[in-house]
């Protein structure tokens, strides 16, 4: 399961100026639980969890009072790895672990999945603060 | 002809979000009816329905209940294979096809064509949900 | 003398949407009547109208009731081969024609010319249906 | 099945000289007989032959007597469509079919396959001609 | 000095509609008067004028009454060579001259410089006709 | 543990000719034993086995008496996936095991890994067999 | 630590026009104060200070008064290479010292720093004149 | 017909050395005498001589008594224009021409043509001199 | 100085195999003695030590007995970041202590250095064991 | 006219290894003598020597005794900035230049210069010395 816990910021250095933070990983893999567009079951087994995904996630925020931490958020990224979720779940589910931990004035988390039978898929999600 | 019946969806699992997804495959070929513009009559025979048509084709959506399954619109976009479709009505007929699907907030559809006589065509539809 | 006449059309087959189509040849070319920016009187009477221009020339409209069709733009196109004609005058005659040949929501025409004398040009232009 | 008999061939103009031609197609497509990496069974049912595959496909050779007529190629490869063949048939199979037709000084056919299962495949063979 | 009376005009063959002209030459260049960021006093006396500049011009224009000549303009970047101008007094002057030229609705000129220090550098100025 | 015992192979359907086969992943991922350059003891105690590692790996050979059977070849990558490996043995490993499958003419292996404290690494390995 | 002391103006030629300058550099480098996300505390005791940063940074302004001489800009980037100073302060200082240095109409700063530990940041930040 | 009699020579200043020139263009048009695989008898009418074929022409040569003059070869490559030619035979022949004006120490010419029908073609022919 | 005292090695794990490793890194800067081509006496005093240099670094190698370790590698390389050396000494240098500290049957070690006043800079030096 | 007498040299600082260095100016910029093929007589009367010519200029070296000095390097290619000089002439006189300023094992001079009259030009020459 993916681990929020593992998440840590620090106080925005410049809390007054309204900027922006963009943070970028290719190396994002997670498993996905029914083995996905390409892989049938006796595959599977071979993994606990479900077939290998891999995307790159791209993450862009205005900080609030604090910044994410990038050696925590590199951690956050490797609890993905042998779990399964699915490309929606997965993205949304970043964006709501990464604002419940630095509740930033808004956030995009776009996420950018490799092939799979042919098809390309990225998903964006937003969240803004309500102020 | 094109077989929207094998479209399947399943339940947007963050439907209170207004989020984006964009899935692209450059694997779509059809046939042209007429041959098209570099095909004459006796090439035509060869095929039963016309010459190969290729294109990319890129779908960008807001789900609202429901989202398209990945597997099984690789397998709609395979029904187009041996059937003769012009480049407007196939981008026009899919993007009805994946609406009546999914019925989401908004769906763009753009059927970008490999170069026929020197030209090539980009062909972009969108269809906005009444809300 | 570019030939409008070539031009044909068909019945827009989703004349209810608004939908864009956008058309590229990146083979265009036409004689400079003057001989242009690199050429001189001596060299203009080895052909009959001028010195070669190379462009690749770009199409988005808006069908309302008629699309153009492909086959016959490519003839209207090469109609352009021997004949002088400038810059300017390429793109907007080209926007013209075409307007008048299927009286579209929005056209617009981009040429987009090689380079001579070390200058690079592209004109753009763009006409709208009163409605 | 492959049609080679769609091949023909034009007398070579520069005999005397070994010079080189080479021919590529973006467009190769064929059927994969047991549906391939990405394919279960339950989804093959869909097309009478197997999953598609798609290749770019290059040929370059030293012509002897005659030459490989590009229409006639282009008919040939078209044949390929709806018949399943795996990767290696294919390209050994189109070079002793082009080698038959045009017996060359040289030949060399690359088939150069879209991405299956995050594994992109590239075959290459080539014959000589005894002399 | 930079020579605007080399600068032509033509009468704008499309007057009635609002188009636009970009023109790019990749090979404008000015000298330094200072020697700029890389060139020490002693270097500087082997050029009567400064160290060489090189640039990309960019225009973009809306013609009113008349259009640029080209073959004109290409004259005009070369009386830049020999003399010494800083990026932004270029930049400007370049627009003031055209602008005066050709008094066209909007123009907009952009100098894309070459790095100089582990510097680039790229000034953009713009003027609009009082309409 | 990398599994060997994964590997399938088929009868190579043209063996009498000398041809060449590529293949090429751009997802493999395998963990670094002491967690490498960029991870410390802390980190390590997250995933049981070490920091995650991503390379594509390349794969050419001439096939001699059977063929290396893609989706085997991509299961046996998998199982690299939570086991720890350093570099250079994972290629000369990749190198052994795939030798050891088919037996073929001359096999070589890449391991194009991603930058870790800022450098990169391929390492590049062949096996010829005694003919 | 850096010495916007060293950073010089110039009267800015052309001050009736709003205009834009953008300034690059490639070459800027920094420390980590902490070692960063990919250093440990014994590799930080062999440079006082911490554990390199490489960035580019890329300036955009409107200037009003004065503009930016680009020579001392060079040796105010110059100044950071062996302070310890984390992204989002480097970024919000550059911008701080340059609008003190210049007071432009409008400044944006962007610091796009190299990956570390599979991470890419980019900060950006703008500061608007009071007019 | 192209004219060879337009090409034009200089003494080569530097005879003693052998060194290599090499001269592209990408505005090669000629036009194919059966119009080719795109086009039908009904369109060829619209131009005396067939449909318009495009390539990039590249030559590299060694040099022994002249040169060939660069003014010259533009207009040779301008004769090819309006005469119907296959792409063998006008690689062939421009190698032919060339070598019987310059008679170099070797001479590779190469004729990149545009698709046609979903197909590239690329003719490379040298000649040596007899030395 | 350079610290070659920093680099470490460990046992070549596939010893009886003759293959290849290749490491790079983007973040090489050490200093110019002085201050190099774009810099005067004065910038100089900002620096102990000399202007910035920055370049790649490419190790290609054949390891004998013992492979680089990488980690000890990358703190070799900061060591040069405070001192100066000019070019040719900077490869020449890293190539006699690689080679020192591992004794490769053979290697190669590029320097691609960054444009300074208009001119880049690329050095190659090989070293070979004698056996 | 060009001057050789601005080259300076440094000694070799590894004279006992044979290495290479390549060095690289896209800014190198000459007239035409005649005006080129771009242009006309009354033209050239703006610049007293002839039209302006652009090229990359490569060297590739490996040195001897000596090595050329970057700084020197950069004013010997400002001496042709306002004298004309034919390409072949350019690139030989360049090759002869530096070969007698430092007498190289070997040197090779490239000369890529800027598309005139739609056509590109590139010389190369190659010195090897007696040894």
């Amino acid at each position: 399961m993916p681990k929020p816990e593992l998440l840590e910021t620090f106080p925005n250095p410049y809390g007054d100026r309204k900027y922006e933070i963009f943070m970028e990983t290719t190396e994002f893999t997670s498993l996905c639980p029914l083995g996905g567009i390409e892989t049938d079951a006796a595959e599977l087994k071979l993994l606990e969890g479900g077939a290998p995904d891999f995307a790159t996630i791209r993450i862009t925020y205005q900080p609030a009072e604090v910044c994410l931490e990038l050696k925590s958020l590199k951690l956050y990224f490797w609890s993905f790895r042998n779990d399964g979720i699915f490309y929606e779940r997965a993205v949304n589910r970043i964006l709501d672990d990464l604002v419940a931990a630095c509740n930033p004035h808004s956030m995009t988390v776009v996420g950018d999945f490799n092939v799979r039978g042919g098809l390309k898929s990225i998903i964006t999600a937003t969240a803004t603060k309500a102020e």
